[in-house]
């Protein structure tokens, strides 16, 4: 089927060798069913991965494909991905530097140092993030560990789809956020490999829909810096490596408002009893929405199955307190 | 080893027994991995149990050895026990009909009924629930699933202790809220049998430590009725079969206090992203406790492991809230 060669970058093969690499060094995460509407939501549960997201499948992916003699390895990050290289960096006996923003939360800063990773203080500005860790490869013979723009990263989070649909069967959607794609390309590779009937449904907040933009453009587009309460999903453009895939395998994107996310983290606390953070709602937001108006199918029809992938549960208090406040349920 | 025969009423190959029957019917929860203070906590989430507590391992346990030709079943409860058992009944296809009192939670009734239960409303009073349950057990020729004091019961319980231990290997300490019994003697016998080594700690509410009376005593005691926030710990007596495998494998019972319930809940939610009930988080109360004052081993010694088992999440959501106002993390 597929004759462009871009396309051919990242097959289920690739997902199932990043399984292999990272099997044991990450939680294999439970996956709660929930019949809601006209539909059976089969919710993979990454916030309970020992950093709290999906991240850690990816830097262990890349980072247990290193030489052994690898002097170390540089990110640029305020938020789970920062944790998650310190973490698999800690784990892998690896000297990890990570460039942070000097207006990132203290907690975040706190919990990266205390993984014994060398943190690096910029300014605010994200390119400069990036220049800043360029040098420092450079200088120090580090390997970049990107956020989502490398294969084996995007080969890595696919590793959570290739569980969920090993353990649950054959979907008929799968939902998941989209940021840079990393998540998305990877999980979209198994699902649409796995599952070829599946609808492949990605999220993005209302104010940061630049891949709903790219995909209907057809090329990489970018918009203002969102200001969801996302934090996780506040990319601007979609990845180079991760959009072609995306275009070959997502059939749409959702977008969903602040006021969904936050019901759909309350959503999860009570019939879930799972912390969820903004961006880690967003699948759920989009298919309990879908779910609600979807026909229920008579007697003898089976229910319909969606994945729904939970990506992370790292959530300031005072913001999980309003989501109690009201929750749909 | 045990000589008295009581002392032989539950086994490892219960436990076992009771894992084979119930395979594929209840979820198998992940354990979460956290150092704190002196020790590796390693906490079995029951919470995420499709009814948010680990009852169903039991009601799935003797409801799956009851002949085929069986009418039905009769529970009495206000809480968790009777979810659970109109959960088994429906995936089984069995009639099930529960006693609640009329002043129980509009939630936890409307979740039963919504389960397919038929459900009879007697007053407050315990004893009178009891009483009517054996009446229409008798009338209808129903079988009685009781809480917690069947060795069928026990044993599905203690199938959570089974998984924690085989997949995190070894234990030195484990912990386990005690109320009736149930979950504690199904677990100290798969402790005691696969970790002989290991120190096994009850934990009850400071109003509600019958069975640490009971155990000091070598006899059981009744306490007057608890007021503890943890509702799944208000019994008021061990139970009449559980008390002995108690006496038998339980080292100590450690009691905590409705304060500390909250600050392990407020804990469980920011560093482990679950949603505890209060009885839910009492071992995990005692364990943090503990943890925080147990030396740290040298380098070349390897962290204690501890398993904590977290039994419910079944919380009303403005309780919730208070411990996010204070966490103790």
């Amino acid at each position: 089927m597929p004759s462009d060669p871009i396309l051919d970058t990242l097959t289920l093969d690739d997902v199932r060798a990043a399984a292999a690499r990272i099997e044991g060094r990450v939680l294999r995460t439970p996956v709660l069913h929930r019949v809601v509407g006209g539909a059976e939501l089969l919710c993979k549960a990454e916030s309970l991965q020992p950093t709290g997201a999906f991240k850690l499948r990816g830097a262990f992916s890349l980072m247990t494909a290193l030489p052994r003699d690898t002097p170390g390895v540089v990110a640029h990050s305020s938020g789970n991905h920062a944790q998650a290289v310190a973490w698999a960096a800690r784990e892998l006996g690896l000297p990890a530097v990570i460039v942070m923003p000097d207006d990132a939360p203290a907690v975040k800063r706190a919990c990266t140092d205390a993984l014994g990773a060398e943190i690096i203080t910029v300014g605010p500005d994200s390119d400069e993030r990036a220049q800043r860790a360029e040098e420092l490869a450079q200088e120090r013979d580090l390997v970049p560990v990107p956020p989502y723009d490398h294969l084996l990263i995007a080969a890595g989070q696919g590793t959570a789809a290739l569980e969920l649909v090993e353990e649950a069967g054959p979907l008929q959607r799968f939902y998941a956020p989209v940021s840079g794609g990393g998540l998305m390309a990877g999980c979209a590779a198994v699902v649409a490999a796995l599952c070829p009937d599946a609808e492949i449904i990605g999220v993005e907040p209302e104010d940061g829909d630049d891949t709903r933009r790219s995909l209907i453009a057809g090329e990489r587009l970018a918009v203002p810096p969102p200001r969801t309460i996302a934090d996780g999903l506040r990319v601007r453009r979609p990845g180079a490596l991760t959009f072609p895939i995306l275009q070959e395998h997502v059939a749409r994107i959702e977008v969903v408002t602040d006021e969904e996310l936050l019901s759909a983290m309350g959503w999860a606390l009570v019939q879930l009893r799972l912390v969820l953070e903004p961006s880690g709602a967003a699948s759920l937001a989009v298919a309990l929405r879908e779910s609600a108006n979807h026909a229920r199918p008579s007697h003898d029809v089976e229910v319909p199955r969606w994945g729904v992938l939970l990506s992370g549960g790292n959530v300031d208090p005072s913001l999980l307190a309003r989501t109690i406040a009201s929750p749909a349920s």
